[in-house]
């Protein structure tokens, strides 16, 4: 039976185009990983990943397979205090200059509805992106938080009633450098930002009680698209701990079959 | 260069499993076709495709580069009149017994806003399913229509205001057999139920008096995930051409992150 | 501040339109779940559940919030064996005859390479889909493998090589009663089942060694779709824990942008 | 009935926590439109639109129904040659100094088999993308083209066969201006490069023949995803016509239940 070494290594052999490969990587892995609560506390769920390496242009191809050896000695931990650990174990298996993970996972917050407090479990859709460079390295951290909007328009000229819709906003933050490593935002701390930016908050059990408060909850603090992105913006820039950061906000409007949507950029690369 | 004639034909060497298969095919192919509107005026939009047949037991293959054939010389026209006959071809040219397609496409209507009249168009999935056996054939048209739903309970229980949402009504339905045919049941009339078995009907362009008039149409309307699904199956039970029927609703709950949905099936097969 | 009991419930009115509904309930919640590996071992990956019940003619609606305070006290252990309870919960909680449940989950096994042995987690899409009727339970265990499907044809008519793709095979299983509950049929023998019926395993990790292995193991089992479907209807028709099934394959034909599929259903119901 | 002038139009009104929104408009929405193939006759294609409009701090908020308004009178023809127009349009219609347009469809191609000549159409994901500032327009053209690829590591290291997949090339282009407009690259003209980047061409219809002639034409070609990209690089960075690109390319590898990938960014600026 053929041995490793006796094989040989097409990926290692010359090329001659001049062309270096931005990343290369795989991409769309599903893998259980472990996250920490606001608690320190670990819980797993399951994440989609994709890990990549810059290639000179000497080189012929990368070595896939130890893409998923650096994972699996990592599957223990997967956070913002580990990634970097990992994006150095990349770049030394893979012998390159530069490693990006990207992380996409749900986290779940048992959330308590407003007045009767029965809890059920809300998920979020989370991504950890981290990019390891020659001479720095890069962290964001997306969290995308459903939210009820309710249009300030319909509001004010109806007589009655005002269109409202499941919205869903993106933070996306890069935390400020730190003692060698970022500042700590928790991904509470950005779903508390995101649910105080729209109308209500959603929850995933309501009863009758909970129902009617976050309907004159919305009510009372109608919000259109613009209002939403603005609302969080200006959260994040009051934020110490925030370098920079991308809010986008959509609304699967009730009244129409298309999405109304907004976007703003700001901190310090703007 | 090898002509077909010369190349083993794996496909027609026999199989002694035992097993016959129930659909051998293709799917997920996109193909421009052409539809016909309500005044049978011809527009082009694009289509995701499936075709299959039943294999008998004895035969180890199909040979699926014949389900493009035959598609290919049809591509002018796939509508339920047309539809009949390339399932004989299907049969035909692949030497079966039964054979399937599901033709899924999007369908479009210039839609006015109530008031302002203001146009613009609506874009409707649609999806035609057939059927050609040894011995009957079988027809189904499905169209999925988005609406406005306003929720009866939260607009009841709450001083003002009340959520709302951007639903799904999928009407999937089986016309009666009619000379050698089907009953014509138009897209336009499909969607017309479903229109009116929601709050309110969505539009893609609406101007400030539009949008004031579906907000108290909405509210004025109340209806529950069984109120919509009970109003479709109510006005198709009354429609003489329909044999059978499945109505689905889904409500994109604004007041949570998932969805609330119901289902009635209806007519001769229940 | 309204307590429930002050507010009026809109849902428990009656209707009059005569049309009892199939199925109302919640879709697309996502939950945190526990299930059990081939140990015994419970561990935490994430669901999609969707949970309904017949809803009678004379009700106006169900209760939503019920199948969450269901869901919230099981999500310790969502198994074939627990699922009875959840249905009987269901139904007594929601005064229903009939109730549904649909989990979808992720299902990790930790997979060694065929010739390094190197270790890495496969991700499997599994459906758990349990009803409770008056008189009959009902229980479906689904799972979708990845597997390599080489071409028999395109090995035979060319002078080397053969196209070969990633493809998807689901076996959506009954099992008998027995002793009040199901035959038990493990994930893995699903698994395996899919694993013996395509040309080879697909795996996350494979050093050089594992790639000439497979890559020679596929050549040497070349598959069509409609052998794919046989191989597997044939063990489960084999096997005595089976009541019927469905078994489907899907190929992502690596020389065309559609895809190939086949589907057999056998057992009891055919 | 209230006419629009009569209702208060809050959008206009203004806002005090000056925060400009780089992005405001509507997205996923779905629209007939009229696209010119490569000898300039038009096709009708199904559309997924995105509008938005850079919004001043001092504005509430932007009027959604303009986007509406601006496509339903461009609907006739969607080019890189009237994308300058639309987004005039919307500058002006929307009093803004800064206008976005995504337009993504399917783009088919009549494809002849390599050996029989057989023809059916093959469907592209095409967008295109323009911006319109206060002082320079931008635009790119992105084409998504299916190809087999065949791993040369697995060709090399097996005694016969090579695992083979279904990949996606991506080629993002910004053509130089000229005349002030953009240099004209045809989508027929960035599909030719894609699949001269990849093992093989994939067609919707090949006949044994055919097949023979495609899977031995892999087998001669061999490439790793690093290969494809630069392949492309390569003849994008001769064109003269091309100012600025990005190239991805993800194999669906048959060995795996993940993708491998490659990125690599060229041309003026990087």
């Amino acid at each position: 039976m053929a041995s490793s070494s006796s094989l040989p290594d097409i990926q290692a052999t010359g090329d001659s185009r001049g062309i270096a490969i931005n990343q290369v990587g795989v991409s769309d892995l599903r893998y259980p990983i472990q996250v920490l609560d606001r608690y320190s506390q670990p819980f797993t769920t399951v994440a989609k990943i994709s890990m990549s390496v810059h290639l000179p242009h000497h080189f012929k191809g990368t070595h896939m397979s130890r893409f998923l050896e650096v994972l699996s000695t990592h599957e223990g931990e997967v956070t913002m205090r580990t990634l970097p650990q990992i994006l150095r174990d990349l770049k030394q298996r893979l012998d390159a200059e530069e490693a990006h993970i990207e992380v996409a996972f749900t986290y779940f917050i048992n959330k308590q509805a407003p007045v009767s407090g029965a809890a059920a479990k809300v998920g979020f859709d989370v991504i950890f992106h981290g990019i390891s460079r020659a001479t720095c390295d890069d962290f964001t951290l997306s969290v995308k938080v459903p939210v009820t909007t309710l249009c300030p328009c319909s509001k004010e000229i109806s007589d009655y009633g005002a269109h409202n819709q499941r919205g869903y906003i993106t933070l996306e933050v890069r935390p400020k450098a730190k003692d060698g490593s970022w500042e700590m935002i928790l991904i509470e701390d950005l779903i508390s930002i995101a649910e105080q930016s729209g109308s209500a908050p959603v929850y995933a059990l309501l009863k009758r009680t909970d129902e009617r408060f976050v309907t004159m909850q919305a009510y009372n603090h109608p919000v259109f698209v613009e209002d939403v992105v603005r609302n969080a913006a200006a959260l994040l820039q009051a934020d110490a701990r925030v370098a920079s950061f991308k809010v986008s906000a959509v609304n699967h409007e009730s009244i129409h079959d298309h999405n109304a949507f907004a976007t703003v950029i700001g901190g310090d690369d703007t």
